[in-house]
């Protein structure tokens, strides 16, 4: 599944994935008019609103971008029915030849990972026969429990040819708190060092075993909101894909972004969730309209590639 | 909620949290057989059999215990349909007045923190109306994101008086990985410290805040595998309920417990999953059989009960 991403970036000529994140107060009211016309102003609505409102997205971009990362807490929160607009999105990307990232952040002891590797990469026994939950393409993990929290998901891709980031240094504001904090290395000679370093080296380490062709299904989570952190992780796992969050509305911009890619080029992927799916609520693009809230999207996605092509032509 | 959880555990004399984790492998044939007769050896015939068998467990121990927690990973694994029955114990445990902690261990940045919040603890405006999702009393989350990854789940526990567990060092073998890291703390005159204990401290620091009447309702998680370090964090958290798992199938004992309780005789309470839901099929309850695998589920709760308290009498 690497490999089809890294083809899917060359052929786009955008290492960009696009967050389906979606708040109902980023919808345009035509589409949840409709949905709780249909069913009610319920979960099940609520479940309709998410799934119309994402499939206009990705109908508008999909020749555009190689890959999607749906965000599953933004559905979990409506219960049943936001889980199954979850499952209903997976579906429609990868019918759309979208690779598909799963962002859920999982990570539990060996036999609680396992079941999550299960549900969301791997095919489950009932019987005598197996089915397929969630099938993303690709997960995010959390590594807080350590290697054997983590092996049963690498177990999966290798089994499913699919692919993992792990956090290892999150975009967000108090990502430093614990990911930050210096760290005795063992040696005794070698000065401390923040935790995400270890991470990230456990990360090509894990990665290794894990080759696609030149780079491993096995990749990083690192925040654009910290240039100088990802300069430090690319040399430190520089055979993992990074998948890079906090573009736009987080505040990272094309020019932070640079150090994220090796010199092939390649290396990276950057996500934006907001900045492209709510385009239309910008003032740049406020002349779209609600109603053109998916030709927002599309143009959204267009001036981010401009924008990372410019910067990596500068470097 | 914690008041609730700790006057459960007074009247039962049981602090004790029965593991709602189903693996299809524990559920005797005479409930997957009437299951897969009504919907086929599909994800709903799992879903069905998954729910029955939790039912029948709930039924037998729920006037010995004060609470139970369901690791969703092991319904996530069915996808929907497993979900679905997750959705379905839960409301049957809190009927049956049990606490039910949602076994979650979600986490992430704000936001998206925000909506695993409200879709597991709190409540989701739909148009004019209100849904709860999941509708758990207690969470277990993920702190590796730090501070505005907490936040959010704490901020709906003060509105919906619920509360949390959160990761501190857990029960399996490679937690020490990054658990276990010596930390340097800021003051250069300390020593270095694992980092559990910074976030033990940050767990008390949390805490503080969001009192019960003797003890906070933002608890921790931390493994009776390591029971020494069960007392140095029971002393940096003197107010922190702690959630220990690891007891029974893990390989933990009574004996290893007494230093996560306060003097008190509170502070802790233990899970059980694998050793109490698959009792009958361990040696000492295989004369229940498997029809009568919640018969010996209550066996082995009472055992459980009496190894605490014996081991809590001799300390």
């Amino acid at each position: 599944m690497i490999q089809k991403l890294i083809a899917g970036i060359k052929r786009t000529e955008a290492p960009i994935v696009v967050g389906l994140d979606p708040m109902l107060s980023y919808i345009p009211e035509h589409i949840t008019e409709k949905a709780y016309a249909a069913y009610g102003e319920t979960l099940q609505g609520a479940g309709e609103a998410v799934w119309q409102y994402n499939k206009g997205i990705v109908d508008a971009v999909c020749d555009l971008v190689p890959a999607v990362k749906p965000q599953i807490a933004m559905y979990e929160q409506f219960g049943i029915e936001g889980l199954i607009a979850f499952e209903k999105t997976v579906r429609y990307c990868k019918e759309k030849g979208l690779v598909v990232i799963g962002d859920i952040k999982r990570g539990d002891i060996g036999s609680t990972s396992e079941a999550y590797a299960t549900g969301h990469l791997g095919s489950v026994r009932v019987g005598s026969r197996e089915y397929r939950g969630f099938d993303e393409d690709f997960v995010t993990v959390n590594p807080y429990l350590g290697s054997d929290g983590v092996m049963p998901f690498i177990r999966v891709c290798q089994k499913e040819k699919k692919g993992l980031f792990i956090l290892v240094k999150t975009s967000n504001p108090s990502s430093g708190e614990f990911q930050d904090r210096p760290v005795r290395d063992g040696s005794a000679a070698s000065s401390d060092r923040p935790l995400y370093e270890l991470v990230g080296e456990q990360v090509a380490r894990w990665g290794e075993t894990c080759m696609g062709d030149s780079y491993s299904y096995i990749g990083a989570v690192v925040g654009a909101t910290y240039p100088e952190t990802g300069k430090a992780l690319r040399r430190i796992m520089p055979k993992s894909y990074i998948l890079v969050p906090g573009y736009g509305a987080q505040g990272g911009k094309g020019a932070d972004l640079v150090h994220f890619f090796n010199e092939d080029g390649l290396g990276a992927i950057i996500n934006s969730s907001r900045g492209i799916i709510a385009a239309y609520q910008q003032e740049k693009y406020a002349s779209y309209g609600s109603t053109g809230y998916a030709d927002a999207a599309r143009a959204a996605v267009l001036d981010m590639k401009a924008d990372i092509a410019s910067a990596l032509a500068k470097r």
